[in-house]
């Protein structure tokens, strides 16, 4: 039983490229106590993977040079050492870019594949999901009525973050980028207008789509776009600071907000939000979004690539904005 | 009766220059219902007088072409023809860069210089100490044994927050330009640190006096100082943003902090304020801050410059850090 493995071969500067990685066929290790063999079957792919390829001091350890790519993951258990875990269960964790994981269980938690596909248990059910539901809830606060803006609209979370604000009354507007991206948003997702950055004067479009100005921006890209939207912002507004993949791969320095100055002017805040802080209530926003799912009121989109040999392309479609939805990858070919 | 006024000739590009003012002699206008003759002692100096300069939509409106230029200012009342205020009154209000203002009452309130020094009236007790005051223990929610960093530490605001900071327990380091302020603030205000950012490298300068990191930040001057700040915040830190004094005469773009993703790593907010907010709530802290002037422990500093002739020279030693503690005009030359 070989293993197939991506192990983080270089720091980028910049871009990934096929060199940062060497893709590996090793030995499966032998089980010690309270472990698990699981079987990858769905890989994540996340934005915050750029991040954890640098050096440095951030939310969490850098991946080291040499070790298997971090990776959210649902499997299924093949062997087990554990008194939790059993051969036959799926499980989601973080179990890297590769085919067979020997894992402790810490971190482990299982998932029902009759209750939704798996690669769900990666979306909306997994970490975008819940990076939506506390980000926006909890952090961007908002109210009926309000005016919620949402960049990296199409993508795991600023979709399901669009959608939650539905849910709560607001006027939602989500920027993306290409008009078929803008298309699905409005009428698959039930945004009330995008915005394609890529062909629109986003500034000038804010100002039609929002007239009565931005209360909620859900972040999920910095640079321009983050510019753009502080011109727009209402008093009280709360900013959501989740990420900035414009920025993840400059090789100069992060481009920061010149117009911060507006949250003086109309008493914002910005803030930042990191999704493990809420683990403690992770299944109580699963079955919650479940239930939204069920009648209909949140659809869940997954991009499925497939092919662990992929995973460096599929990675790179995530900065050159060609997934709609969840991207996963999809260990087997079939 | 002559009146002696600074009127907005032209807006400034970058610093203010003497020929954006006109200096003019002019008759002082007669009453009319529910108005008051104030004779202006104190003009206060502030660094938000720059953008009130500047065309545009801000949290207050510019001061037109060809009008007084704003300032709080304390004053004596000669003539009144309201019923609230009377001959011999002295006032804080928003009465202009002039020697005698005729104004509607509204925005007027009275202060009494037998309980302190009317030019303090501009300074600890009036807008900057509220700004200090609110700023603070609003936004900046300190709590005893968490660290407090201020820039424009000398300043009138800045000075007022750092000895908020002390009474409510908390370890105060000042960034200040110059050995001379910052021994002023270890040794007269009771700072437990200063950082000169003249002379010292600021985020390395910040990692020896603030070896846990940064709870607070109250910022005053933004630019590479916040970016600086911006590497060493804490979890949940909260980033007050008061004002960007090394930002208000830039002829280019203001600098964004390019660090604002240590947001997103340390769960931080950053806020803006504006005094206005808490106008209910003045006269309550007021009488806290005098409070702690009287017992010893809120030390009160104005710097005063004499004759309003020297009105645009004083108003440039703002941005040129040359002021410790309040900066005020006196009217009169003696």
């Amino acid at each position: 039983m070989k293993n197939k493995q991506f192990l983080l071969a270089s720091r980028p500067f910049g871009t990934t490229t096929r060199e940062n990685w060497d893709f590996v066929e090793t030995d499966v290790a032998e089980l010690t106590d309270n472990q698990v063999l699981v079987q990858v079957e769905y890989i994540s792919l996340d934005p915050a993977m750029r991040g954890w390829m640098n050096e440095g001091k951030s939310y969490i350890e850098p991946v080291q040079i040499g070790a298997v790519m971090r990776a959210g993951t649902v499997g299924k258990v093949l062997k087990s050492t554990s008194s939790q875990f059993f051969e036959g269960d799926y499980v989601y964790g973080h179990c890297g870019v590769q085919k067979y994981a020997v894992v402790d269980t810490e971190g482990l938690h299982k998932v029902d594949p009759s209750l939704a596909p798996l690669e769900r248990y990666l979306g909306v059910l997994g970490m975008p999901g819940m990076t939506a539901y506390f980000g926006l809830l909890n952090t961007g606060l908002p109210v009926a009525g309000e005016t919620v803006v949402v960049s990296g609209a199409a993508g795991a979370v600023g979709s399901v973050v669009g959608q939650i604000a539905k849910i709560k009354g607001c006027r939602v507007v989500g920027i993306a980028g290409g008009s078929e991206k803008c298309a699905y948003l409005v009428n698959e997702l039930g945004f009330d207008a995008a915005i394609d950055y890529k062909n629109e004067n986003v500034k000038k479009a804010l100002r039609v789509a929002c007239p009565k100005g931005v209360d909620v921006y859900f972040d999920n890209v910095g640079g321009e776009i983050l510019d753009d939207v502080l011109t727009q912002i209402r008093m009280k507004a709360r900013i959501v600071i989740c990420g900035a993949i414009s920025q993840y791969n400059n090789t100069t320095a992060v481009k920061g907000p010149s117009n911060y100055l507006t949250l003086l002017v109309n008493r914002a805040r910005m803030e930042g939000i990191v999704v493990f802080d809420n683990i403690a209530n992770y299944s109580k926003a699963a079955t919650e979004m479940a239930g939204w799912i069920a009648e209909g009121k949140l659809v869940a989109k997954e991009h499925v690539v497939k092919g662990i040999e992929h995973f460096p392309e599929t990675l790179l479609m995530l900065f050159n904005g060609e997934n709609m939805g969840k991207l996963v990858l999809k260990v087997d070919a079939d």
